[in-house]
């Protein structure tokens, strides 16, 4: 099979780096397109991301010869397209909200599907919010979509914020198992890189932890509703639970959220053993379907008392796993846990290949 | 007014150095008596501590010429006693838990009152754990204390755990004010010298957390179920409220211990700037009678986003403050909030100077 | 002694902080004019500093009330000196160093004594590049500079880079005692502040290291040529010696340089011994005279093996002492140690109060 | 061709667990015997190791089922070795000097080859020390060894102090090339992963660096001159050159040891450009005979300003290569240069199957 050729917006940046290199050895799709920033356009994506790259792992050493192109310039990956180039793009723009926005129509409504990490479109009423493991089936608004807004091929399809990814796939197990969350209290412990390139200052992670990372909170109450909501009139209800309430704090770490979770049940509540067995055995249609960048198992359960922990647990099974631990019940609420996802890879670059996956599973990339 | 002479028994430990350090200009006490290990002792303290000193602030001159006695020799601090060098000690003991029980009972019998940063002692029924701005009465119990052991002049007092130190103040502010709190989760990020020296490996806190601390979440949730509660019939009653569940993470921060808080009220339910006023108005008596080591606003509101944060702010007021920020509802309790306090000042040997001014003030220690 | 009123230029950035709070109970000084970019001009100090202020320690109340004045504005500072409220400059601009140049230039065509910490101004021919316990005689060239100019009142005077604070006064004791130093190998781990806010990337200092602090090395190896060099016909000709080879690398280290340095002298070669008792008993004219910001000890020698360290060291005799520590001989040149200053007090504003103290001794400040 | 069995002796330490999952997917070698302290003793692999395990990467699932044995009972090995499950060890034993050395002979007196990381036999006369890219003719003094000791098949062969690695293959391409080089000072910022599991303490590491290793510094001086040095009359001669004057410090990195080195050369200099050209076109035996364990290109420059840097470098090339940077020339000496290498893979695990890869190709192995 040959592979199919995708683009990466915002190639340079520190999103960009990381589908970049995820994507160095991906069986289904391979990088052939690079945007970025006007600055950046016109040189070779290696000399673009000399001094600037961030990560330990290199880029293939074709896409170091790519010419970048301006993001702003659809024309110029419409042109790819036609010569075969760039089938598809992944968004990881680092704009303002309603650029960013106005940018991604713009690819969408030129014929090119638009799988992005950014926040701008995941309040749009026809535009999905996936984690292939819990709502697929939300990808079938898609041709919806494309009749709204009169696009032929394109479309815009995003992944949530990267501060709920350590929860989603174990509430999700427990809610499929048929026990109703109501409420939660998640207390964040989030690491620099989601903030990207230069991003939190030293001073403020030597010795120190924020206390506050603008926007999150309301991104990590809201946007799981939407996740579990349901599909009807052709645009998203949101679920009505669980009610969330969050505390997100950056700390010195590299990569790796950790999220410290207390959770209240509706009226049937599962004993701890169940639980872990919930969580064991769940698999969702990417393991089910094996694609390239689902992990074996989405969520992993340890049972040492001091995991887990972001440097040992963060790239297990592919970076894309979510790894929890501590177990146990809650004096307030029914039972709490501790939960870890690496941010840059499941919860930003890993996932979008997770979602692009699903979706030409689904036939949308064709 | 002369200067009390007081001991520290546990002297050459990382509490027992905040402790000489914190005395060294203080206007009622007088370091004048050091113990610690068989391993130190005969050595002069400046000696004993050479290459293990841990504090930018270093011991007075005069602390440095005394020669360490051994603390499991009670007799030497009897005979300091004789000599009008130790009217009493505070015990920083780094033991085992039953050895340090014993070892404070044997001072107390000789006639020397302890006060300690052990948690030996804490669940025992006639001791008292004081917090000064908080249960300042439950000093009363100390004469029957005395006469329940034969003790004449000698007792034991001890102080809570650091991690509770700072929501604790904010909390029985809130419920002195009228406000019954019910329901209290909260999620702290503790800083590695609560754990001493060598204490946290830097293999774990580099570019990592550590979700667990052992013992930590017990106290957390129970000590302060004491301190709320009352005395009758000569022993403690626990408190009912507030229900506590509490999940204590190890961060990579020198001093300063952060909670991420979120309560439940009973029906009264104040508002958030009612909150915000009853913590700006409140004093205990340490405030009131103007301790020496008493912060003059024992809880301080920042309105900022982004605080309160360990570097920057657990040095305010002679790092006794609490320092409380992030106000806001809560969306499954009732509000929340994110609280900072110095864990080896106002949660170790500040904390426990301030407990010896009390019951100084109260008359024990004469 | 009514203090001399003050200002401090580029008041609301990190060196300005720190003189701010450096000066809240300076004997000599009083700040009473602070200026900034035109972004923080016409507010007051406090709201301009709000969610800005990096230091644990905070400034005096009557300087959060102070108007902030744009510091591109030099008839501001004039009219605040014709009404007494300043009388010289602390320059901290964090501008572009022409800019720099020609605005110090205006403030002291003006009538302004200019004490600045910036670099821009360290190559001018009459401009003395001063450490008071060096070469407090090169302020001698003040009035010539006054005279070259056609200046009046106003004069340019500045501190040398921070990099070279940690080994130059311990340099110059040995000069001082006869033995010349020829060559010099230093190696430097800097600490973030010296970067300023917001600096040093979190990304870069997290389990990481950088090898490179651009211009750094130029400034280390040049400058002390300068201070070691002599006035003749009205400029300053560099010292021959040191030949000074320097590596300057960034650390993760909130405050505090550390260098290690290997020298050689020339044919008088101390011992070691003889070494330490130079360092022990040296004292310059800050020393002799007893100025406020001077440290009793310049230059102090620790004898344990492990020091000196950063966070334990960095704040000894008001953060203006050069903590030395290691001496042994070296294996290629003479002697090697390890060294350590406080790159934000004695490197940056604690240097520049204490030329301000010389400037005034020699009667420049009048 | 069949893997041939190996054991890893303090399999459960530190440098223990890089052995073994370094030798996850050997080609040549498999893990099938471990030992460790009396403690682990009779556990499982996985057991022993639970709570206790550094890496982010695992142990194959066939060790985690192994028995461990007590290391100081040679029997065990023998009798593994006679069933065919052990044909060499590799020591990682963290005891006394003098144990080791102890224990160490008695396996090889017992017919068992060991391959070793520790210290102890680094300057035992007829033990060679290698560094597989220089001095693989040094292993030739084995038949030596075994007819000195009347030993059978067994011998010790070691590897040299993590703390050389990053220049001392830099250093000898340049000797191979023709340029002597007489002196070399250098300044080491080492990782904490260099002094095991718990090693530094996170007190030393936060905000602070640690100017002193014990023992480094003279380990960094005089094992190179072994390792240059000739085999003569049956016994090592220490090579005259380089003098080494070094000075060691730990910083606050995972892992990766970075040097900064000055050296000065014999009469013959190269230029910056034919150094470069020294470094990218050297190869050693492990690169012509495409050892399994050897990087592709021993000695990797890179040209930007800021590399290498031990978060981004020290995995590079299996983390075997080393990483140079900033090469430039030296005021005092003649050239300055930044190198890296990960001191737990070509510092010990990686170092120690490189030289194991190199023996087994001279046949010491079979």
């Amino acid at each position: 099979m040959a592979k199919i050729p995708v683009g990466v917006l915002g190639a340079t940046g520190m999103v960009g780096q990381n589908y970049i290199t995820l994507l160095n050895d991906h069986p289904w799709f391979k990088v052939r397109y690079v945007a970025a920033s006007p600055r950046s356009a016109g040189k070779k994506y290696a000399d673009a991301v000399a001094g600037r790259w961030q990560l330990a792992e290199t880029y293939a050493p074709h896409v170091g010869g790519l010419v970048v192109q301006d993001a702003n310039d659809v024309s110029r990956a419409v042109a790819a397209m036609k010569r075969k180039s760039c089938a598809f793009v992944f968004s990881a723009l680092e704009m303002g909200k309603d650029e960013t926005r106005a940018l991604e129509e713009a690819y969408a409504a030129a014929g090119i599907p638009v799988i992005s990490n950014a926040s701008a479109h995941r309040w749009t009423n026809d535009v999905p919010v996936l984690i292939p493991e819990i709502n697929p089936h939300h990808a079938d608004i898609i041709p919806l979509q494309q009749k709204n807004r009169g696009w032929g091929r394109g479309f815009i399809a995003v992944k949530p914020n990267c501060s709920i990814q350590s929860y989603m796939i174990p509430l999700h197990a427990l809610v499929q198992a048929g026990y109703l969350v109501k409420k939660l209290i998640v207390t964040t412990m989030q690491a620099v890189s989601g903030a990207g390139y230069p991003g939190v200052a030293s001073l403020d992670m030597i010795d120190n932890i924020v206390p506050y990372i603008g926007g999150e909170e309301e991104k990590t109450e809201n946007e799981p509703l939407k996740i579990f909501g349901a599909i009807a009139d052709g645009i998203f209800y949101n679920a009505a639970f669980p009610k969330i309430s969050a505390c997100c704090n950056r700390v010195p770490v590299i990569d790796g959220h950790t999220a410290c979770v207390s959770l209240g049940f509706g009226v049937k509540r599962p004993s701890i053993d169940e639980i872990k067995e919930v969580w064991s055995s769940f698999k969702g249609l990417p393991q089910e379907l094996n694609f390239p960048m689902a992990p074996e198992h989405p969520v992993i359960y340890r049972e040492e008392d001091n995991r887990p922990q972001p440097r040992k647990d963060r790239d297990c099974d592919k970076a894309m796993a979510v790894v929890v631990g501590r177990l146990r019940p809650c004096n307030v609420l029914d039972i709490r846990f501790t939960a870890l996802s690496h941010n840059t890879v499941r919860g930003a670059a890993g996932g979008g290949i997770l979602n692009a996956e699903l979706l030409r599973h689904k036939g949308f990339l064709n």
